[in-house]
């Protein structure tokens, strides 16, 4: 086909927030752009909601919707199962692990972050953190079992091992797994066993900082430490976790060493960019955070390599002096949808003028009618806690969801649990068994 | 607390059907008996639909549900996790793996029955069977991998042998699995692939005797055979399989033997008692088929052990001369809460009438819109095929599901997937990656 120009290749390699937005605006491209998605994973996952799966109040399927159906009808634009793994900035190639080089003219790095244990990695068994839906069904067998266990323990000290819940990271993550919990304790399973109250669970919440929630302003998270103690959570802050293994929990407190004996943890804590992130600083000498976060410019590309945008929590991207766009889902979502706007004007030749990040605030939630928010656009109305910051956070969660049939069965399951304080999708799949009841003590 | 009669303890091992409606029918006894409920998993699964987990069209929590909540209000009833391994009939006492021995006055055996390779396990890794939610989910990964892997396939034969699929078992969740594989392949993903058809999948199901649905009526198998070949099925019956690996299936026909190249095979024949049935068996005696299954008199109690019942799929349970009451949901339901009735009876010193199945009919769903039911019943009006089959298939099917939620939910779902023809919980969960595109050819 001689004579017809040929599309613009532009590969985004990560289906999260940052990529599924990109990839959509390029579909505004049509004929202009040949896109392809490249995702370990066959969906998108809407991550502020996936704790909900971990403890019981929704389904994975409801919270995922497959790629190839939300990209079937955009017809200039390819999803690809697999992991890319290496980048030829040179050649301008990704290489995936199992199959030949994908060439590119733009490529747009969304592979987000995920947990770190701050080079503790002899942890990550006892301590899963929450990133994918293997997670959640993990997290949420660990908390089955352990009530199950508790249900089952003779002795009192082991059956409070079991019953003692220790979340790592005061951030959005841990401070909603922390309500969820004691939701979970004080309501959801209160009729539900015969030899345990789930009311006498110990939730421990764990912050090295001298505060929860570090990007909200300091009233919310006082809020917000009021409503968790109210659900009887043990907020802890100024506490640094030392060791963490089957059974224990070693704290470093400011009143000295603290051991928690506790055969459930979960860990909330530490970012650091995914491998192919690093991989592309890597190969292009970008700069990047501590976290292996690539810097990028006003236009969200990598200095020197305006081909290469990196968008999302890959990346630390440039919002007010000294504070870059959060690692909320707005901060991938307006860099998605901006990136492809910014590919598709150029193509033109039209000006693309710098990302600006435009500051939608912060909604989290502290089990059953209670949560906190911080909405700046909406003045003072936007600091609101309690009942209707629950009631606002439910209308933003419903919106932002992808897949009409998912928004329809969430608020259906929402609607449900709130009625009758229930958590259908309490399942333990995976390995069903309790653990055999063995001697508690850790080897001398 | 003497002078007061202890309570009459009941064991029910098993959530299934049967050890559900048995539990419930016993919560109506109140004090007069005391019930434990113990099962593997810690969820009641509505198993008529876990071939719709397995393809994508529901999530797996909405067709399962916690067995405490379903008993959180009975107050005389106990659910413990665990596996029953052991029983001393003459001390009337169950074991479980993980520790102390329960009595009872009363046993319930509910343990159901599994897949078999008829001698030939060492297929079960390529061809999974279907009977738990994590089986649902691993045929779902296989599935979708296989369309996942076509796409990326360059070689036109390796690529037709990921898009073989080969069901093996022409009862009605072989038929059912081979429908929906039907209607994936020509209405679900027909708009999601770039470089495949998906209606180019080569759907085989597989029957030794000769004919599909044995148990129907001949008409209505005919008629569920004829609506498969609509879909795209090739369906094979007198055709014995004698072999499976990685690649390939072979079979022997009447016509001779034949090779099929295919990377997933499904298992959806063959039934065995599960373990704990046949351990009940050794250990009292009783008599049992050749699958295992005890059999059992009119009182559905094993003979010499009044004691004892054995219910559902562990038992062979009488019904017409030379044909025991089918491995359906009536088939446990029905027992089930006979059973339970049963033993107030005879503690109340009420007379007990022997048990008798009401045959309520089979209905069986073939892809979109179509479908066979034979319901004995409704006289010539149950005989249906198409679209009212279909109709009458939705409504038993909600109306036995257990939980509000998850009627309203499977609701919108089924009406959106009509609406759509989609299916929205198409995810790939466990392993992720496709395998390694390798050389096909099976070690000489």
């Amino acid at each position: 086909m001689e004579g017809r120009p040929n599309p613009h290749r532009v590969v985004v390699v990560g289906g999260g927030f940052a990529g599924l937005y990109a990839a959509r605006e390029l579909g505004k491209g049509g004929a202009l752009v040949d896109v392809t998605l490249v995702d370990r994973r066959n969906h998108h996952l809407f991550q502020p909601l996936l704790y909900q799966v971990a403890t019981g109040a929704l389904s994975p399927g409801e919270i995922a919707q497959p790629l190839r159906s939300i990209f079937r009808k955009q017809h200039n634009t390819r999803v690809l199962l697999g992991e890319a793994v290496r980048i030829d900035p040179e050649a301008r190639v990704v290489v995936l692990s199992d199959g030949g080089p994908i060439p590119y003219d733009t490529l747009i790095v969304a592979t987000g972050a995920h947990h770190t244990y701050f080079g503790h990695d002899e942890w990550a068994p006892f301590a899963p953190g929450l990133k994918t839906i293997d997670d959640a069904t993990e997290i949420r067998r660990r908390i089955l079992i352990a009530f199950e266990a508790a249900e089952r323990e003779a002795d009192p000290e082991l059956r409070q091992a079991w019953m003692t819940f220790v979340l790592v990271g005061g951030g959005p993550t841990g401070v909603e797994l922390a309500g969820a919990l004691g939701e979970i304790a004080n309501d959801t399973l209160r009729q539900d066993f015969r030899s345990i109250r789930p009311q006498d669970a110990h939730i421990l919440l764990v912050e090295a900082l001298d505060r929860i929630l570090p990007t909200y302003p300091e009233r919310a998270a006082a809020s917000a430490r009021r409503q968790l103690e109210r659900l009887g959570v043990d907020v802890r802050t100024g506490t640094r976790v030392v060791h963490i293994d089957d059974h224990v929990v070693r704290m470093e407190t400011a009143a000295g060493p603290e051991e928690v004996r506790t055969r459930t943890v979960l860990w909330a804590a530490g970012v650091l960019a995914a491998t192919f992130g690093r991989t592309v600083a890597a190969a292009t000498g970008a700069e990047t955070d501590r976290n292996g976060r690539i810097r990028v410019g006003e236009d969200l590309t990598i200095p020197g390599h305006p081909e290469i945008f990196v968008l999302g929590d890959a990346a630390v991207q440039p919002w007010l002096p000294g504070r870059p766009v959060p690692g909320v889902a707005q901060g991938g979502i307006q860099p998605g949808t901006w990136a492809g706007k910014a590919i598709l004007h150029r193509l033109r030749g039209q000006p693309v003028p710098p990302f600006r990040f435009s500051n939608r605030g912060d909604v989290a939630v502290i089990g059953r009618l209670s949560g906190v928010t911080d909405i700046p656009w909406l003045g003072p109305l936007g600091r609101q806690s309690g009942f209707v910051a629950w009631m606002l956070w439910l209308g933003i969660h419903i919106v932002y969801l992808i897949g009409f049939a998912n928004r329809i069965v969430v608020s259906v399951r929402w609607a449900w649990s709130f009625l009758t304080r229930g958590r259908s999708t309490r399942l333990i799949t995976g390995h069903p068994l309790l653990p055999p009841i063995e001697d508690p003590e850790p080897p001398a």
